[in-house]
């Protein structure tokens, strides 16, 4: 995953994966169309999109908004000819705050008045951790980078509001420095960490059981660093109970044509 | 203006520039303040807010938005105690895109229904680029920044539409790299520049004749360098004929209790 050895991305990366997820494959996109950037989704009736896009313009580090379609519209200039309600492997429906379904495209779920957010997503960042010799532990340990609800509201927004989430990942002593700067310069994809070591800073208890992912050993030594993280605008639906809307399933991200070297400011 | 000589910035500083404002002060705010963050402003009634915000999140290289109050307020957390209806110098009232009003504050122009943008500017910049020796020729000449309409049509939201406006700075060559690099690391107040070199490349004629703000003269060598101007907004306002919108007057911006520093990403 040096800078040395990885070859130039190729779009067809990106079209096959959104193809392969249209098609019925529901695994996780971790490590699919490496160097193509994943989003988090989440779609709220029109009534709803200013709040949420305020919520997003207020807690930037979570919710960076990488695109908002047109109500009832499921293209993205980020990746043309993609069909959102088909193209990620799984998603999730809510109804007043609560899960209602988890089906593999939402045709039938689809409303006009349907406003879709696509939020940056940590991955975009972790191919320039590892570019600058920063171990990714999850990915060594072959799991899911675990999330924690913290402690921390977000600011409001009309009728939204909620927690900020957080992902961690270890981060050795002497790697700390590499680890800040190079997510500093990607703040589209929130940028900088929000907090590191101590994890009752943020009011997480326990490390080992995460509230969302998998948990993650820490080798010795190593520093919890914890990035704001794009599952925050679900933890708001859940708290803030809107009729309707509908988010991908955990891990389940939608694959964009854009590179993930497009969202680095240098 | 070099880091060694700049002093650390008094918040007072930035609390007495907006008490003489409100006091009747209508003089240009570049160079008042020094370090603190000046803003654009336009405020929009709630019925075209999502339109603005959506318009700003589609175009964030010239409607980079820092901060959105709720409807009916003039406070912003930028500058607690500060009232965005009268702490400006000058303010213009728009009706249906035209120009109707210059008043100095806007109590009896206000709305309760009006939801205020605050929109990052270049000044925040510019002590960035002064720090990294790129020379600033508008002020060494003792001019405001010259702004111009370019062919570049923004990215629409619903009924708010129009085209970049930018700003120009002349860069030598040899400092070319700095003010990429510098402005690159802040993008809430712009970021990189989006055109160098042949103003006829954004649709402009003549670099002598900008749209708004002063000609500033080019030396030998130099490269004329443009960014996205916060002024888009305003520009969208008047071929988009909101019923009704207040701006701040150019070059009478919001001086915030931010620090430019905030703005950088490292």
């Amino acid at each position: 995953m040096s800078r040395e050895t990885r070859t130039t991305p190729s779009i067809r990366s990106a079209k096959k994966a959104r193809a392969a997820f249209r098609a019925g494959d529901t695994s996780p996109t971790a490590g699919r169309a490496e160097g193509f950037t994943q989003a988090n989704l989440i779609s709220v009736p029109a009534d709803w999109a200013y709040e949420m896009l305020l919520f997003c313009q207020r807690n930037p580090k979570p919710c960076p908004v990488l695109d908002v379609t047109d109500a009832g519209s499921w293209g993205t200039p980020l990746a043309p000819g993609a069909d959102l309600r088909t193209d990620l492997p799984l998603y999730r429906v809510w109804e007043h705050g609560e899960l209602t379904a988890e089906p593999t495209d939402v045709v039938d779920h689809w409303r006009d008045d349907l406003v879709t957010f696509l939020i940056g997503c940590s991955f975009t960042f972790e191919w320039a951790l590892a570019d600058a010799g920063v171990p990714l532990r999850h990915i060594e340990q072959g799991r899911n980078v675990p999330m924690y609800v913290t402690d921390r509201p977000c600011r409001p927004a009309g009728r939204l509001h909620g927690p900020m989430v957080v992902s961690m990942r270890p981060v050795p002593p002497g790697r700390l420095a590499d680890a800040i700067r190079e997510s500093s310069l990607m703040p589209a994809v929130h940028g900088s960490p929000v907090h590191c070591g101590d994890p009752g800073g943020l009011g997480i208890e326990h490390l080992g059981r995460p509230d969302f992912g998998d948990a993650v050993a820490l080798e010795p030594d190593d520093i919890p660093v914890f990035w704001a993280c794009g599952v925050t605008p679900q933890a708001a639906v859940m708290a803030s109970r809107p009729p309707f809307a509908i988010t991908h399933a955990p891990g389940r991200m939608f694959v964009t044509d854009a590179r993930d070297e497009q969202y680095r400011v240098v």
